[in-house]
């Protein structure tokens, strides 16, 4: 028996690069933040120090910001493109390529648009405000058996101020919670969805882009319509509805905090609270993850999991 | 010569207050980040651990909790009510208040209002979602003086992708900045403008949210509109756009770091880089700040100022 | 086909526990965060809002503080007692208990221990300072297999002025990075270590804190004694060193971030830089992950290691 | 009356500079954060873009770099010597430079020194770790009165597992807080010391690091050995016993937090609590702050205090 290594990979996190399209007098900019990560056959780095294998990290950030000169497109296109470089070497056997997009909206354009980039027709042509906090995402995972595509969000945070209960839980010896047919009930929206090949191999990057919005806008339309019994249901919902609208869709993994809104006592002072002023609590929350699947997938994980974060 | 109690203030900081207006299915929310703070006569409690004139922190917030049950409209609308509660207590001489409100749209609604709050005809009538990271602020200052009222804005980070130059500065033997007439300009404006008594104390709740809307619009479109040949012009600019279409706004400061996008050289790959490949830095950065006045009232600062952290 | 609930899981996030020992004057300090996250047939409450087997994720806080009365020794420990509390639930089948532990050292003593809590001899009875920023970290997993326990830390932020080259990696296209021997490694370690069955099993709560302080330890030397040709060097060795010194570590893992130091160019100034003028960078940073491992052992990857986030 | 520039400055922010003395093969490493701001005749840059007389940011990064070269000593030595070459230029009349200084310990040594530079007999040459999340801080104000020297620290979280009671406060309508004589008392102290001239003028660089640990070291010995019956009087305590160790110090203020850890009600479970198991809120919590002065100069405000924020 002896000491070796196991699984790694190695690279440039948060490179934050901002495009400017500017062909015409309407710019157009795209603004991310890129990860790439490769893995491989690196064990003589690891044990020796021999670099002679290593594509610097540096060389990587390189990369990321050449490869913008001819346009970034897409998030998905973009990594895709970059995994594609990556693995003509032949010391690369895999990888992780990932993106952040920030959304800008143009300066008096009224209208947003939720994937991240503006060119609606109204608005000044380059001046831009910051849209909300969340975050576009996308993720290529590259191994033996070929790349894999997710798309995904991040810190979408929803509230319904009605239209959500908890009952029904079981109470043992340390169970205190009242039970409520109606309460505040928020979260911060992370997904992640993963595109079958029929999707990955074939889109263009402009399919890229409506089939992220159509996606978040479903996310939104469900959280906001179905009456919820528990944010487990809600979840659920969420994610059936994305699989049961795209097809080729084959999973989707949601994790989304409880952000608890406790009603205020208001009794010491003399007063009521039917239902409207709540302190919004930091920490401790809930939280609930779970994946949405086709039935003919579930029986082996797909190794893409593995690298994401704090999920399921 | 002896060692005394200097300025002094306490209370109680960054209350989480949610209200929910639901007379009729249209909910409103207002999502608001309350702090209260009193001066007087405390040195009792300094000097000896006497509190018998202490307002406990935790009885302020009880306080901000308990007068939200009737509502609370505008944040300076509730600021003002609280300073007037606690001013009531012959030991508290003056104060301050400050809250900071977070805007959320209604799902489903397409066009978000910068006030904060959403009440337009289109969208869910109780889910929400959260929109730009920016906040809206107010601050309520009291001192022997009486009130005053500021009203600002947050972090509400904003980009020209053209339209901006920066030279003819002075070299010395430290200079290395080339010199440019076409560069990224971006900050996160933070801005704090002043009402005078004529606003302050005729107002009530709608107007404070029109006027908001009206100072932020004002501060977008300026930023977008002026070709600026220094970060100074543009802050400048917009502050003097307030001050000449608000007559009872005395004064407003502003706040704004120089996010820095640098061009990438690509010349090492054999590509140009006509203005379209970034690395948005995040340390070090500019930071320009200014106040902006009236000719008639640049003799004294107002006391107000030393409260706001990090100004001028 | 259809549509299912796969992987999923759900608990009470963050709970901020702090036990005070006061069984003598000279008082202990315990500072935790811990997150209870519970597995098993959780289908009705997703697929219907049926909440009949679902423990409260309140009811989980509730448990962690009503624990916590009876003493809460290493983290490792009550993470065990956590476990096995919830397993005892028929519904439950798995779950994964997290704790994050800050470390407190008495004011006056002088003299910090590793482990986070303070028994010198020297220093105040009763008060406290908060040590460094880093984090001492336990994890315990079940599932169908059983339990597994990790021990780790988070942020430990190390440099080495000295001591560390770069050189010998390939150079494409892309690649700009000069060869370097002599050059500033920082980086901020975090691992995780998996402790085997003979130790999960038949460790008190006294050796898990020994055991903590003898691995940071060694960790901290190991990246102090190395002289460095590569970060990855560094990581397999300071992997390597543990798995060498205690035979009941099956696995460890860590992912360092390369925190850049850049050599700031003087040149234009008429003045040189030998070594000894830093910028030290946000971002990008390189990232380096890898897993060290005993050879009986690589066949198959633990299931624990999807639980912990971005890692390998 | 017309519209104008009233107070303005400009600057570089936050400027993270790494030294590295290696004159012998003991390394120490000085770890800052620089920020540097100007204030003058800056009006034709805000008036018309005429940037002709400003010292552009970039400029005032390269001399902080350039400055370094010849050493840095104390933070406190290393802003004069930039405040007096910035102010050499003509149109420069004042200004604000600001210091972070982050401590890092030698592996292996065992011994922290509060001091942020490290050179103790034992412990790695080479090899560092960094200490408490705690930062040392300066400042230097200018303006037609001179040169003002501030130093202080943020951030030093401290706590006290008893010895801490609030009674006696007053109650009304919206009091509901129980009195206490036993409770944990929490916080996170910010504090800055003027020195006067006398100090300011004569000192050298060691002596700054040996009064700012004497500071640092008498503030915690204050918190741990006064038995506190309000956070106020803590302050208090903390801030005289400071001015009447050194006759140097003209002034200190302190801004403190009160870190709620509420005492959790076991009853419900049939458990008692008697000062055990605690919850650490994040929000809200208090928020005491105060000067401590001399009563020779209490008449007026000294103009530094209007450039700290969140400050009284």
């Amino acid at each position: 028996m002896s000491i070796v290594l196991g699984p790694n990979q190695y690279g440039k996190s948060e490179v934050r690069l901002v495009r400017v399209d500017r062909d015409t007098p309407r710019h157009r900019i795209t603004d991310l933040n890129i990860t790439s990560q490769l893995r491989g056959d690196f064990r003589a780095a690891h044990e020796s120090g021999d670099n002679s294998g290593v594509i610097a990290t540096d060389t990587q950030k390189n990369t990321v910001q050449a490869f913008a000169r001819d346009g970034v497109g897409s998030p998905e296109a973009f990594l895709l493109r970059l995994a594609r470089h990556f693995l003509a070497e032949p010391q690369v056997t895999g990888g992780r390529w990932r993106a952040e997009q920030y959304g800008w909206e143009r300066i008096g354009a009224g209208t947003p648009d939720g994937a991240g980039t503006s060119d609606a027709g109204a608005g000044h042509d380059h001046s831009f405000v910051r849209g909300a906090a969340e975050r576009r995402t996308a993720l290529v995972h590259a191994d033996d058996a070929g790349l894999t595509l997710l798309a995904g969000l991040s810190d979408v945070t929803v509230l319904k101020s009605t239209g959500s209960e908890f009952s029904g839980f079981p109470r043992d010896r340390y169970t205190t919670l009242p039970e409520t047919d109606d309460r505040i009930l928020a979260t911060d929206v992370t997904a992640w969805w993963r595109y079958d090949a029929s999707f990955t191999d074939a889109a263009g990057p402009a399919d890229h882009d409506e089939r992220f919005a159509a996606v978040r806008e479903l996310l939104l339309t469900t959280f906001a319509g179905l009456h919820s019994l528990a944010l487990q249901q809600t979840v659920f919902a969420m994610g059936s509805a994305v699989l049961e609208a795209f097809d080729d869709i084959a999973e989707i993994r949601l994790s989304c905090p409880n952000n608890h809104h406790f009603l205020v006592d208001l009794e010491p002072f003399g007063l009521d609270n039917p239902g409207e002023v709540f302190f919004a609590a930091d920490r401790p929350y809930g939280l609930i993850e779970a994946a949405v699947q086709r039935s003919e997938n579930t029986a082996t994980e797909h190794p893409v999991w593995s690298t994401i974060g704090g999920f399921v």
